[in-house]
């Protein structure tokens, strides 16, 4: 191990304690961005992280301002042009802490118990942030800096990040970089350091079902009246095959099938049945027949009702034939299936299956590509050979059912993939009350980011 | 004809403005019963009654309270224990008047347009009591009374007589009649006078499914977690078959099935396909193969969803897995079958057919039998001859669609079957928004009371 890497290590190690004070001092900023009353508390924690910055003697360290809140952005560019230059993404946003009563200490006062630091963004992502801050401040004590390093923190992305889009298309040049650093994933236990290296694509459908032109009493016309609600649960139950298969017009065609490599990578993973069953409190699980549960959920695509709504849903009961029925319904997308494809999918589904009694309309919300990067790309292997050093076993490959539309955001303006790691842990209780930072995973995530910048040059 | 009868007929078209003007200041009472906000209009709409039997010197003219909502009794027994004693049935609460937005006049400020009365109850039923009081009104001012009159007015019909049937139960003596007027029922068009001898019955159910124990992200959990919403709608599109047939396990085992005359009788009525599609404006019917429009609504047992709710509903999108999903679901049944059998029967089908990867629960909101009386019961017999004297067409006889559990209450508790009448119109819009009454018809209606009451005697 080369000199400079042990001399970072050891800086990182004595100054613990320093690096744990500014967490917490950040964590006190409550920069809850959905909600207006804290507008200031944004500006605050986004001008916190600019300070920040430039203690560390980042340059350009300033704020841009949004139509909604500030991105912070900086360089620290002294490796030469012959080295690759690292585009740090983080947001420093966090979810609202509601329900508030379900919280044992404040969201906003962190505290540490045991090996656990509490408090809302603790773990998404404040504390991801600041172990990314801080290995670049112990990689700077030392006589060499490998790599040239931009930072964006964005304050939108628990609301869809809606301004972050138009400004990295703007910016192009000013963001330009080899590779992106997106500690916003997590690891999948606090033994078994993980690399994301596929996010599913999405495509969001509003779809209406018209039946009669007013709400009808069920009395007079029930027997004669094809009921839209009736005829939407028709549709959805058909959506699905008896083996949970999507049954989409052609919906399978395009989807990449999983190699027997990537299954075996993919089965390394430590998640089994048992693990989502405790996370959710359901009696039994369900999916696609002939997939485990972490090929169903990173490298299969999906099919969700998010919302249904008909009639009269209020206290008591009233008889009627509702005059339409609405249902929210998205599919998660993994490669190389076509968000466009499939919304021609779902129309031509609802074409063949609509009877001649209703009228259907389908609004497309939102759409998303599946985003998969290479695992052999150099950011990837420098980041695998650093966690194995820390954590000593070889980390795992996990596909991630989520979408981050930033991923497939900074490949179509700017070009570059993302490296996609993170410290928190499956019970972090991230959105949720309690959320937590495991302060050893995090310490060895400084660690292992110390070591990926090296490996990187 | 008499000279009471003709002076009866005088007096109501002399007071018609008057009547128009008591009915709408009764249709400006939101009586409300399923909205706990409108409790205190409740109390004002039955205590309108009240006032309005005292000023035609009705006897005992009082409210009872209930557990809910006040029932409303009185009595007018001048025509001496020979005569026959005919009990008024009536309900004057309303239904909700939600869609709002939909009203093209706020649904309790009514308002007169061409033959056409606007406001929430003008059709179902505050226009159908002030009918029969008017009438009796009319036959006061003249030199006898035919019959003995008693009063019982409920204000909780609409969310199914919860109250009703104990009262019935409790005050068997003072109920006691010959028979009862209720003019609930409706015509079949402005030109048809119509006697309905059948009402279906109901159970009002809400069904719930529970899913996972929270809602969940759809990208993490999609593909493992069955999604309550699609599992309801899978029990729900499995409730029919193909052939438009309810499959809730032995549900036709005790239809009483239609006899070749009743068939006879029952296709004079001229109601066709085209009604119905006119009526809703929907692209083609939908039913029970093997039956008429008119035995399907009237003699054929019906299911329909009434109203369905699952996650998120607003703009936009949230993409989650819902953690539960509701739908209020009701049975329209027929003679011979049992409420509390066909409970048991959706029990049973819920339970063949949920999955195990789901939790479910269904609670029974409203129970009615449905009910059929004689065609050929004297005060059916002074119906018929009433309306044809007014129209000057002999009324067709119908099986309803709806439910009036009353009827059948009446027949168990009283041991009196019903003659059902009533002047509203196919397109009154009741239960809807912009419900409304048609004047003339209603006006005549009046004279088929006035008519009704002296063939009685």
């Amino acid at each position: 191990m080369s000199d400079a890497r042990i001399d970072a290590l050891q800086y990182a190690h004595e100054h613990s304690d320093q690096f744990l004070d500014e967490l917490q001092e950040f964590l006190k900023i409550p920069s809850i961005s959905t909600d207006p009353a804290h507008q200031s508390d944004m500006i605050r924690a986004a001008e916190w992280l600019v300070s920040r910055l430039k203690s560390m003697d980042v340059q350009k360290a300033q704020l841009f301002s949004t139509q909604k809140h500030p991105i912070v952005y900086g360089e620290y560019l002294v490796a030469g042009s012959s080295a690759p230059t690292v585009l740090i993404y983080g947001h420093y946003d966090v979810q609202p802490p509601d329900p508030l009563d379900l919280w044992k200490t404040g969201p906003f006062e962190p505290v540490i118990k045991g090996n656990e630091l509490y408090a809302r963004g603790s773990s998404d992502m404040k504390g991801q942030i600041m172990a990314v801050l801080n290995a670049i401040e112990a990689v700077q004590s030392t006589d060499r800096f490998p790599v040239n390093i931009k930072f964006l923190f964005e304050g939108e992305e628990e609301i869809g990040s809606p301004n972050l889009p138009g400004f990295l298309d703007k910016n192009k040049d000013l963001l330009s970089s080899s590779v992106a650093l997106n500690p916003d994933a997590g690891m999948i236990s606090s033994e078994t350091p993980t690399i994301v290296y596929a996010l599913r694509g999405l495509d969001y459908f509003e779809i209406q079902v018209y039946g009669p032109d007013h709400d009808l009493h069920s009395g007079l016309f029930g027997g004669v009246i094809h009921n839209p609600a009736q005829v939407l649960c028709d549709l959805i139950a058909g959506m699905h095959d008896s083996h949970g298969r999507v049954t989409l017009p052609n919906f399978y065609d395009h989807v990449r099938p999983l190699q027997e490599e990537e299954r075996r990578e993919l089965s390394r993973l430590d998640i089994g049945e048992e693990f989502y069953i405790k996370q959710t409190g359901v009696g039994a699980l369900w999916g696609e027949e002939g997939y485990s549960v972490v090929e169903r959920v990173g490298a299969r695509p999906t099919l969700e009702v998010n919302g249904m709504l008909s009639g009269f849903i209020s206290e008591g009961q009233k008889t009627i034939i509702p005059s339409s029925a609405m249902a929210k319904i998205s599919t998660r997308l993994v490669p190389d299936q076509s968000p466009s494809e499939v919304h021609q999918q779902l129309l031509k589904y609802m074409d063949l299956h609509s009877p001649k009694s209703v009228k259907w309309s389908v609004k497309l919300l939102s759409s998303g590509e599946a985003g998969i990067t290479d695992r052999n790309q150099s950011a990837t292997l420098a980041l695998e050979k650093a966690l194995e050093t820390v954590w000593g076993v070889r980390p795992v490959f996990k596909r991630d059912g989520g979408s981050i539309p930033v991923v497939s955001d900074m490949q179509h303006y700017l070009g570059i993939d993302s490296v996609l790691t993170g410290f928190g842990l499956p019970d972090d209780n991230i959105h949720s009350p309690n959320e937590k930072l495991h302060l050893p995973t995090w310490k060895k995530g400084i660690d292992a980011l110390i070591n990926f910048f090296f490996n990187l040059a």
